[in-house]
């Protein structure tokens, strides 16, 4: 049985930290004068009471992280988030129940970006804000347990991302803390600037914010039931593909250019192979549209590069329904949801690098079986790789594929149709948002699924935000084995 | 550049077998009067010449196979079977064309048994008896292909199955022919018994050894259009039943209890995997019936027994549209397709030992994220499981799903809808046979698609039948290079 004292300290005071943000919407209310205050006011209160309490009882300032405090305090602390999370929105005056304001909560803290909700043009600022904050803190956050965590823990390959002044072992935590605070600058930095961006193709300052907040997060919170689709007239989706895109980068490349370093940002290989796919997908699918007349034109392109990105990163803004598009739309855009952006950014999935690594160990395979005694050495970015990491990532693939088999099988004897079961299952799992199809489509919502569906919904975003791994290591007897 | 000589002998001698036994249907036509005889005269005399001067030619009887060899034998006579194959469907009297012609002894080869004939049970016996014998012939190709081939080439996995008596490091086919006579003998048994029990429940001679030969191959060509569910009522399911599970055993093992080896067999891992597998999909199946009153009682488990025994092994037999059982019977059975039966049989997919093999992997990867320093040992069947079998199951896991996914994208490209491209695409690659869906599920037929759709599903199923990676070795530059 791993010490759970740090654990319950970190997470407590993580959940007391949100606590003392939920102030911010419930100032935001109060402005618009909102009847919704109150219910910010009083989530707030409690969760930082609760928080605070939580931390000093577990008081433990100098515990270290070994391997099984990390794993436990990643899932416990996104899991004790996504719970007083959903705390003001089921107090608040929009009606969810439980499992709504959970849903909405989770989606929002993995930053998948399903919604439970409509009427989103009419709903209380502060609601609206609170959703793009938890995206923003969910962005930030994954960013830093990419960066400063999982690599120790060597899950799904992410070993690959060390960083190589580190000599963390057994001390993840303050390494943690210095390098949230690089991330956080860089981060607030760019959602600063998406903002203003967003604000010069004509939004008003909350949707901008709102909007930049759930960006940079590759989260995909509107404040508008049409999504960002509602702004495109002005351009806003040109600001939208410009910081999904940084969004999806990895933040470690941000780091090294800020501190002068630009060469080697240049030349990172999961960079370059995301923007190369990116380039491919959106040209195959242009070529698509333009030979059926679909759309034409540059529009095409506008359409195609905005919704390729959105799926891609797992955004999931919608500025058309690509449903529409016919069935090699649909198929394509299913298949988009498994890509993913690099680690180490906000973007969600399979990540690119994984195919990286998944495909040089099968050319070093296919290379050697013919010549059996043959030497295959494999290399990832000019460095040799490890044999360790390809093992690591094929796990992951298989993982990956199974928990979204799993997830699919239940939602159909849940009772959802094919589409909707297969699509939800992809989307949640790789933190995407829109399904396929009428219901969970871009132009659709979860609202009207079963509550039951929501549930494996909801395990599956948390799931897939923990790269599938951390989460399940969990479940396994021999973790809780002395 | 790999020796040409001896693979163009072997397959030409292959051809010219399969050219002579062109003249059993030729008779049965004959016999029943069908003017198709003298497509079956025709093409067993050209395709019986063609084959002798290929082997004539490339008059090679001593040469010897190394891995490259080996390689280039199994996809070069495979393709070539199928093409001669096609030769008497198309000048025959059904009217076949050379995409549909090709189609149908593509799927008759490789045991998939998706057919783009209509109007069976009024087809001329020649052709029927064609359609089962190439299925039937594909069968014992791919037990002694998997048994004597595969394993020393390293094939996803394979090499777990290497018999120990062997050490055919240099000289595959010597051993391999050996092996070819003693399967062939039990095949034949197996085949023998198979027809006698499908004539005591009442099937007239022709049906009972058509069906005989198609169900031992795990093929699913039926002789009429509703398939084994138009002999159901005398209760040819259960012979079915029967002799589906017994070809989707390993043949290594009746090879063992034929020689008195009993406990062994007994013990097979992967045999007792399998079998619990089906028992388990059988009863969750079952049980959802009753739970929903879509069918009751005994009839169920029928039912259920079965079309899961038909999808799992990947013979595609129908006794009943289970397309009507509702989404969670329409997952369950797409994701049946992907299961598949033992290594060494005539049942194709993904099979079961690489998912013992992948879950045993996870296993000791779970064990070990959060220890690092920890040993956890792999086992498979109580023998130290090797790195390098892990890796290759996990890179036929990744080539599997990716050509999968790259099929259904074509297949919606040329505009099948998505339940058909990606039904299809699994269908195809897991050399099940019908799909799901109205046009190709179960009560469907292949015959409406494009011509273009036909020859990416031809592709699948050749790939698939030869484990992926066996053909697409062939594609790596590498291959070629001296």
């Amino acid at each position: 049985m791993p010490d759970l004292r740090p654990v319950l300290y970190v997470t407590g005071m993580m959940i007391a930290a949100l606590g003392v943000i939920m102030f911010i919407p419930m100032f935001v209310d109060l402005a618009y004068r909102d009847v919704s205050w109150q219910a910010f006011g009083v989530a707030g209160f409690v969760t930082t009471l609760f928080g605070g309490v939580m931390t000093l009882t577990n008081y433990a300032p100098n515990a270290r992280f070994r391997a099984r405090g990390a794993f436990l305090l990643t899932t416990v602390s996104w899991v004790g988030m996504s719970i007083f999370a959903a705390f003001p929105l089921l107090l608040s005056s929009i009606g969810l129940g439980i499992t709504d304001s959970l849903f909405e909560a989770v989606s929002g803290i993995t930053t998948t970006g399903s919604t439970v909700m409509t009427g989103l043009d009419d709903a209380p600022k502060g609601v609206l804000l609170w959703r793009s904050i938890l995206q923003w803190i969910g962005g930030v956050g994954i960013i830093v347990t990419a960066m400063a965590i999982l690599p120790m823990l060597n899950v799904g390959g992410m070993q690959l991302f060390r960083l190589e002044s580190s000599d963390m072992g057994d001390k993840i935590l303050p390494n943690a803390a210095e390098l949230a605070k690089a991330i956080g600058l860089i981060y607030l930095g760019l959602t600063v600037l998406c903002a203003i961006c967003y604000m010069a193709v004509g939004m008003n300052g909350f949707d901008a914010i709102a909007h930049a907040m759930t960006t940079i997060a590759t989260g995909g919170y509107s404040t508008s039931d049409a999504s960002l689709g509602g702004f495109m007239d002005d351009g806003a989706d040109l600001v939208g593909i410009a910081f999904m895109l940084a969004g999806a980068l990895p933040f470690g490349i941000y780091l090294l250019a800020v501190r002068g370093n630009i060469r080697p940002a240049l030349f990172d290989p999961q960079m370059r192979a995301f923007l190369l796919v990116i380039v491919l997908f959106i040209t195959v699918m242009t070529c698509y549209l333009w030979i059926n007349s679909i759309h034409t034109g540059s529009n095409a392109v506008r359409l195609t590069a905005f919704n390729v990105i959105s799926i891609v990163t797992g955004t999931g803004y919608a500025t058309t329904d690509y449903n529409a598009w016919g069935p090699f739309a649909v198929a394509a855009f299913f298949a988009f949801m498994f890509v993913g952006g690099c680690a180490g950014s906000t973007a969600c999935s399979i990540k690119i690098f994984r195919y990286q690594v998944a495909f040089e160990a099968l050319r070093a395979y296919l290379f050697k079986m013919p010549r059996q005694h043959a030497v295959a050495p494999m290399r990832y970015g000019g460095k040799p790789l490890p044999e360790a990491v390809v093992f690591s990532v094929m796990g992951f693939f298989f993982l990956f594929m199974t928990c979204f088999a799993v997830s699919a099988i239940l939602l159909s004897l849940i009772g959802l149709d094919s589409i909707t079961a297969w699509s939800g299952a992809a989307s949640s799992i790789a933190n995407v948002g829109p399904g396929l199809g009428n219901i969970i489509g871009p132009t659709g919502n979860y609202q009207s699924l079963p509550d039951s569906a929501k549930w494996v919904l909801m395990m599956g975003m948390l799931i897939g935000r923990l790269e599938i791994v951390t989460a399940l290591v969990l479940l396994t007897p021999s973790f809780w084995r002395a």
